[in-house]
């Protein structure tokens, strides 16, 4: 069955090459046959197969008790803070986190105190976490510790599994639970070399975005504990996130989990490569070594912003999201081949010459 | 092409006909074929065209400038709130609502306080929203005024007109806005032998449930003012109700927006049958009169609950649903035939011989 | 010592009588004396010396482990609340308390919903109050029961001890605990003719207010359970309710708690004759036989109504307060006299001739 | 009069030195004689007169439209973030401020989020709040900035004028309110040898604490344009924060801003000493340089923590607080004359033999 989303272009003009996010990847057509085939019910009464099926599956995969599938890996991340902490104590994370950095205004519904502390490559500081957990006297009491591995703002950082396990030592020895935003969780496997669950091993709950590299159309799993996951399924409910015959798009969940995290070498060796080409255009540009399929371009010795360039690059045909004002971020996936990386460079090279 | 939903049964024994609710109900082929053809986009950066689409379409439907497509009606009616109001003020809703009686978690999070006025058939009294709208001295203030229609609680009952534009022209003066709970308001324009933008005149914004008698597997739909659906947009997010390719299931949203009302008269008048049939069996049981697809049985003067009900039509090859201890709820739909209604009558009788 | 609040009068206007409430009540001499003398310490720091006593007096008075001097019975309710029950989960209490009437905005800053149950002469009734218990399925939790004795609005009800025993009973069955605002407890306890512990039996934590009848000039006491104690500490010095050498406040409501009970039978007695002699005024005037020191009387077959009311009693030397449309509030206190009762009462006289 | 507090010692054993903090700090005789012959009214009904004019005072004082007396500096912030922001917004703040440091569980009640960004001598980083005041595309609005002189946690630091005046100036620009913490506001008018009001011109709201070097028992003012303060009136009194005849406090805060600011230097002066001296006991002990009443001892070089010191000290007559693990905290006020800081640093001078 042709989509239409998949319409084939035979003129002139390409499409620009899109390295905005991994989250623009569509459904694959294994995706399309087993959401046409699912069986379904009522997730919102008394449940629904397919939701069941990929809740197991995924629990599994993340080496947990339960799953909970939710819309989004942001509403994944704001259960398992209600889920496990109350009100008027705080969660502790990264600076640099995305549940701290673009995820904030969850805070604002929950009652709780996000407590940023400072780290490196995503990984935060132990003896600040030291000083967070401690929560003596008239503290907030810290009720829960957040990770995230692939890191999205350290350019797709993997957090060392003994840093994991440091953090998650010194958490549970307080009786604090951790919770890892898995949101590029595959991707961090993928580089460790390992299965999933190993990398969640280090935590209490784990959440897992299917719509970015994993190319469903929407949807996340927050797996862990079943009584957090009961907590969680009710606090679904008074967020509106608790769906009918929603087995339709767990069905593409399941190819996702099950299926898409083989190919994901395949965007790691791509960043490489790009982020090889780009720091070889010159010294204007400089890329980071990605562990994973994020890749951020510092252009500020070109004497230009990232909006600058942003604009420049569209018009040469790729489209980069300025990441701050100093960088751009390009992210590969799965919708993107080797020649889109030829390409992209070619529109760095092109934009560098013009611009800086 | 077949798909597993629809399995047939060619055994002795069939399913149980279930009354517990139009949710249960599955998506048609017509959306099936949508779904698997709609153009998709990331909603999430910068846009789908398939929601885009359902969003214009909705949004005409209720007679509103903007819509937004959102996991359920639960977080429609949510989003409302915090897009119109502001911390430490009030909603104030007839006691019956929906959004009092079942989705009042949501104003855990939203920092409103919510204010239940009596009512009778799901109208709120005028005197009461009157005094509440005065708000003098050190009262909270009144925000939002919330009605429902169809009346999920009040057995489906439909708000007359004249009243749902009292209760507008009353806030209005007030300067508070109205926000209508359309979760059932299809049904409300087919028994009012109107078109929903008249239900949804007298209202400010508005939500749809698609997933209900209209047959989408899941979604709903916020229409109302371009700034309070931008501002809605925004919180939308950080409730992690913002999706990726969603368009898919938009797809089957824009089908039941556009086609699926029509049948809703047949849903209506096969539970007026049910009703005749049932205060047919005798004094023991009562059974409201629908304006709508539901009905509540009152099992009291049977002597016994109605959870020992719910149990012995289960038995009895027939679902209804335990509202409170006195009554059932049978709510017809798109699954539910007039052989089915014979058969659930049947049931009734039966469970009536041996029971009551 | 001459304070300037005693100013004496000696020309020919008096001053009006006041009895729009009994939070006008100043401190008496021997207040002052015990203000003056009282030792103080940092209560924010390593405590005062004063703070702590009252606390141990008001809570022994009480029969409760320990207690928490705060600025006012609203933030001592508010404590209660905050350390006895999570975020989305739900304080149920009678739909005339003051807690839900007046003291609603703090629901706005605490993530739980405010239940509130219907009742009569302030108690609610208990089947609706079963229900609310029961919490099963998809409801809130309920996580603590309100009760108020004697009760503002019901125009100073006190609830009889069978009836708070049985709350209690229901209450505890759940495991959830029960709060008495007993902002006017010592009026109740006097009404029942026995201790203030008796009063304060059958519930877990309990307020009392200082600054009514008890006429310190300040400040309530929550007390209960030492741990909950603890929890209301913190949650103090979150809202800005810790004070430094509030000893000095404190010295007043240990006059209030050890001596001022002693005389409110006077008001009981005064508020009776008031009530008395309205209603022999005629039938236009319909007072409440009050059980305590307050009287609400119906102007509502005057033709008038209580703002027509409360102005023109203001003209006649006589403040009390509209409640509501049809009826105005007369509190009886420490600075009303017989003779001020007589004046009173010709007031209303007065009125009725003109307005009514 | 003898007050009790003022007991004199005539025994061996002297009572410690108490530099813990300027909170320790008693009411003056003339305080006493104010608060026993002050005006009284009911400040929840319709006013008490001293404490209209302790407003009316104060926020001329601190150059603003109006006051309000509160219970602590803590409500008095709180009610600034309340009053000029909404929930779901986000608040601006150095991340040493004692709001976010100390006050934090504040944002746990108001739907908020408080940002800290980086900063020096309590002064933020410039560039990091253009930054946050962007609030571009998707993340949240900032809708306050607030700014503390002096600055607690930077020993005492006071903000110069240029930086306030730049805060200002950029918040301004993007219609943003400015709320200056000022806790210890009039410390930081006399190092500035300027008057409170110039301190707080770039600001439009700013708290003042009334207990700490001022030497009044209790209490603070927030002062700011009327429309702000008439909505920090409503929030009071939802916290819990409105109290009865709480002119007798206000009659000591009236003392506290009329009287008390003049002495401040003294304070100052003797801190100097202070750390002069401790500066010259050796490189073990390394004090801050203070411009106000507070000095920080470094006593990490000294091979014990703060902990220990303090321990030790005790001992030897003087107490201090840790301030984390490296660092206690000496701050000088009324009860701290030129004898006892010669005790203070032989005390320190003591413990470096002992301990070091």
């Amino acid at each position: 069955m042709a989509h239409r989303h998949d319409t084939s272009l035979t003129g002139a003009e390409l499409p620009p090459i899109d390295l905005r996010s991994d989250t623009v990847t569509k459904p694959t057509e294994a995706m399309y046959a087993r959401m046409a085939s699912a069986p379904l019910g009522d997730d919102g009464l008394d449940g629904d197969p397919t939701v069941q099926e990929l809740e197991a599956v995924a629990a599994a995969a993340l080496g947990k008790d339960a799953g909970l599938f939710v819309p989004s890996c942001t509403m994944a991340n704001l259960l398992a803070t209600l889920a496990q902490s109350q009100r008027s104590e705080q969660i502790v994370l990264e600076a640099n986190a995305h549940m701290y950095s673009s995820e904030r205004g969850a805070a604002t519904f929950t009652g709780q105190f996000y407590l940023a502390i400072a780290g490196s490559d995503g990984a935060m500081d132990l003896n600040l976490l030291e000083d967070a957990l401690q929560g003596e006297g008239l503290k907030l009491r810290t009720a829960l510790v957040a990770m995230e591995t692939s890191h999205n703002n350290a350019s797709g950082a993997v957090l060392p599994l003994e840093h994991m396990q440091a953090v998650h030592a010194m958490a549970s020895a307080r009786g604090v639970p951790v919770h890892l935003d898995g949101a590029r969780l595959f991707n961090a496997a993928v580089a460790l070399e390992t299965v999933p669950a190993e990398v969640a091993r280090h935590s209490d709950t784990v959440s897992l975005c299917l719509s970015k590299g994993l190319s469903a159309p929407a949807g996340a799993v927050l797996a862990g504990p079943r009584a957090v996951i009961d907590r969680s399924r009710r606090f679904r409910r008074m967020l509106g996130g608790t769906q009918r015959q929603i087995g339709i798009l767990a069905a593409a969940g399941l190819e996702a989990v099950q299926v898409m995290g083989a190919r994901l070498g395949e965007d790691h060796r791509r960043a490489r490569a790009l982020s090889d080409a780009l720091n070889a255009i010159g010294p204007k540009l400089s890329a980071t070594i990605p562990q994973t399929n994020i890749v951020q371009v510092d252009v500020s010795l070109s004497g230009r912003d990232s909006a600058a360039w942003s604009g420049a690059l569209e018009k040469a045909g790729l489209r980069a999201r300025p990441w701050g004002r100093r960088r751009l971020r390009c992210v590969t996936h799965r919708h993107i081949d080797d020649a889109d990386i030829d390409r992209a460079v070619a529109a760095f090279r092109t934009v560098a010459g013009v611009l800086a």
